[in-house]
C-alpha cells in the first residue's frame, strides 16, 4: 500500500467503512467474517490479521473469531450469523453460487437486508484484499502471535491515517522475483 | 451501490483510481483487464460494462478490448500487455497463483513495477465487483449493446458523482430471493 497511495487510500477507507463503520453486525462478527474468507483463499496475512482484529474487538479472546472461522457448531456462534456465514463461503467461490435459498434461509433467522448486503460485501472486499496482498507477495510472518499487537491497533484506531503502525513489526512488501 | 452509499462512495473512487487516474497503462488498457477478469469471472454485468467503457476510451471501436478479452495472439496486444493479462489471469484464480516467473516474464517484455502492480490491483478488485454484482443478484440485461451509452458515459465522465447514470436505463438492483 505504501507503493501506491493513491490506490491506498480507497483500500483503507474501504476496509474501515465495512468492518468498523455503522452496521447491524458488529466489528467482532465482521472481522470474523474477514478472517473466515480469507483463511479459505489461504491468505496467512490476512488471515492473521483480521482475526487478531476480531479478537481485539472481544477484549483479546480469540475463542469467538476461532470457533467462526472453524465453522464449528457452536452456542456462540448464532443461527443468524451461521446462515450469513454460509452466503459469505458461497461468495468466496463466486458471486453466482449465492443462492435465493442461501438468503432465504438467513432471513428465516433474522438477518436483514444491511446484514445480508454487508456480508456479501466484505467477503467479495476480502476476496480482493486477499489477492493483492498475495499476488504482490506481501512478506508474511506465519506465527499468529506476531498478529496480535496489529490486530489490537486495528480494533483500537482502525485503517485509516494509521500509516506503517498496521503492519507486524517485521512485515515489508515487495513485488515478486 | 444505492441501497449503501457508505461504501458506495469507496467503490467507485477506487474504480475512479483504478481505470482513470494515472497510471502508465491507458484507460483503454485498464478497462480491457478489467472486463477480461470480469468475463472469466463469468460475470456479465460487469464484462459488458467495461468492455463498453474500453471501447469508448478508443472512439466506440470494440477491436482491441474484443481481441484482449478473447486472449487471442494480435498485433494490437503487445507482448508486455499480454505478459500482464497472463498475470491478471493468475490473480483471477488466486493471488498465490502468481510466480516470480510471471512477473520476470511481464519485466523481460518491458513492463515496471507501478504497471504490475496496477495489473494486480485491478485483477483484484475485479473479483470484488463481481462478486458483489452477481452476489446480490443485480439485474443483467445480457444484450451488449444496452451497455454501449453506459460505457460511454464511463469513458466521458467516469465513475465518481454520477448517481443513476452508470446504468442501461432498464438496470435495476435487489437482494436475490
Amino acid at each position: 500500500m505504501a507503493f501506491r497511495p493513491e490506490t491506498a487510500v480507497h483500500l483503507r477507507a474501504l476496509a474501515e467503512v465495512l468492518l468498523r463503520g455503522p452496521s447491524p453486525l458488529t466489528s467482532a462478527e465482521r472481522e470474523s467474517i474477514a478472517a473466515f474468507v480469507s483463511s479459505r483463499n489461504d491468505c496467512t496475512f490476512c488471515y492473521l490479521s483480521h482475526r487478531a482484529a476480531a479478537a481485539h474487538h472481544d477484549g483479546g479472546d480469540y475463542t469467538f473469531v476461532d470457533t467462526v472461522t472453524a465453522g464449528a457448531a457452536d452456542a456462540r456462534v448464532s443461527p443468524k450469523l451461521r446462515a450469513l456465514l454460509a452466503i459469505a463461503g458461497k461468495v468466496q467461490q463466486g458471486g453466482k453460487q449465492v443462492t435465493a435459498n442461501d438468503v432465504a434461509e438467513a432471513r428465516a433467522h433474522g438477518a436483514t437486508d444491511v446484514e445480508i448486503h454487508d456480508t456479501v460485501l466484505i467477503a467479495a472486499a476480502f476476496c480482493m484484499y486477499n489477492r493483492y496482498v498475495d499476488g504482490l507477495a506481501t512478506f508474511t510472518p506465519t506465527d499468529p502471535a506476531a498478529y496480535d499487537p496489529m490486530g489490537k491497533r486495528l480494533a483500537t484506531h482502525g485503517y485509516v491515517g494509521l500509516g506503517q503502525p498496521h503492519r507486524p513489526s517485521e512485515v515489508t512488501s515487495s513485488t515478486k522475483g
